[in-house]
């Protein structure tokens, strides 16, 4: 039996009267965090990471969250099983909750606005996708982000302009490219070059998210014996790369076989990415991983 | 009789039940756009230009508005008249609307799926706030948001960070100090400064806000004589300035009298500041006026 729910500030609600208030300040203001996990085999890939990083983002933005660690794990755990999602995502957003009067400032804490919580899930192929086995296009755009990329946050307008972007051409992802003409990383994912044996990617810092996939994936090239170089690579890099790919939690490891029109390698994954994209699915999968 | 309503989507709601889905774009990922628009006298200050703003707003990021010019302002007027609002303002907002899976991507024009239109009145004073008569203090932070400012989008977290941390150091706004050195403008507000009777304040770009009172206050200095400077002005400047400055559509013309802890001027709102407020405010009360 699974049943059609999200998770809304305390409980369990259907997924079709799941609202928030207008004067939510997610709504409003863009003015919350958010993470998005995998779901594989009906287990969440990498949970504590995850909620690290929510916190983290919380923190930056000086966002008290309402929930522990061990809460939301147990939220997310329970919206998993009454959904009956065994492949997929969950979704988790907390904003700093809806105020009477707009105002940019945050509530005062006298107020006592309590921050609103949403969680749901979505169930969609990630080991057999098509993206993930074949490759895909992608496109590059100009960075126009704010600085803060760091912060998970849901202020992703320029995220959705990019991949959208992306689309109209074909593509399924789109990476920024800096001013200095270094790519930042993907639409919403991190973004990679391998060149003579070489994986190549963007250094963590404001810049980019601190994906955790990529933090897995860089853990299993080194263990492997490739040789991993953190740095910022430019758009020629990247058109003259023999390899490309992006990571996500929600996607691990895509190949990207052709960038801007131009065709990367022989235009079929390469054996680097492919080797990482197995690599990591049987991590995840291994009985005994500490990624679940 | 005044009722607490707002408008939504096609109606007058009771503001209490005014909701929107969990999936709204404007919810998950600030897709969405807005225009503040100021109520003086139980009438809405400069609604075409704000409409317009609106529009060019929604077709920079290819959202397509879903009523038209005269719907949406026939609906605002109905708003203050309803909300028995005198002084304060109108705020409205459309998103790209909910979509049943999250994707980063546009909805495809198949699915048919309708922008969501929000629309509600606060009541505050204006014309007598103590911010306007009595002045402000406001601090300088650097700037970090994306770079189409002149977008009105709901994506605000860098604004919301910046107003923030201006009210934990007791000043009422925040202006952002660019890379090199030069200001863009207020959190909500367009910066300006006088300096030998000159007024200086950032030419119109992706870096700001094209404000609508900044159009007007330009205009009205123009008119009387002034000497009006369109160019990018230092955080150096704005420490020696003779006045400063900034306006917004809710706020009409702010003057401040300390920035980052130090005094401009006398301390008082400056003799051209103050001549402006009062113009602006004739104007717009002006009987023949075309700014209603």
């Amino acid at each position: 039996m699974t049943e059609e729910v999200v998770f809304l500030d305390d409980g369990f609600v259907p997924l079709a009267s799941a609202t928030v208030s207008i004067f939510d300040r997610g709504f409003l203001f863009a003015d919350g965090v958010y993470e998005v996990a995998a779901v594989l085999d009906g287990e969440l890939v990498d949970l504590d990471a995850h909620l690290l990083r929510l916190e983290r983002s919380a923190k930056e933005i000086a966002l008290g969250l309402p929930m522990s660690r061990d809460a939301f794990g147990a939220t997310l755990r329970e919206l998993v099983t009454r959904t009956g999602t065994t492949e997929g995502m969950v979704y988790l957003q907390v904003t700093r909750g809806a105020t009477p009067a707009r105002d940019f400032a945050f509530p005062a804490p006298s107020a006592n606005v309590r921050p609103t919580v949403v969680a749901f899930a979505q169930t969609f192929p990630i080991v057999r996708s098509a993206k993930g086995t074949k490759g895909v296009a992608i496109v590059t755009v100009p960075e126009v982000r704010w600085k803060r990329r760091d912060i998970k946050s849901v202020a992703l307008l320029g995220q959705v302009l990019a991949r959208q972007a992306a689309v109209e051409k074909g593509a399924a992802e789109a990476f920024f490219v800096d001013e200095d003409d270094t790519i930042t990383e993907g639409a919403a994912s991190n973004a990679y070059i391998v060149k003579d044996g070489v994986l190549v990617t963007r250094p963590l810092g404001w810049d980019i998210l601190h994906g955790t996939t990529r933090a897995r994936v860089l853990e299993i090239a080194r263990a492997r014996g490739m040789c991993v170089d953190e740095r910022a690579f430019t758009r020629d890099e990247l058109a003259a790369a023999d390899e490309v790919f992006y990571t996500g939690a929600a996607a691990f490891v895509v190949p990207a076989v052709a960038v801007d029109g131009h065709v990367i390698g022989d235009g079929a994954p390469g054996p680097i990415t492919r080797a990482l994209r197995e690599a990591y699915i049987h991590a995840v999968r291994g009985p005994r991983s500490e990624l679940r």
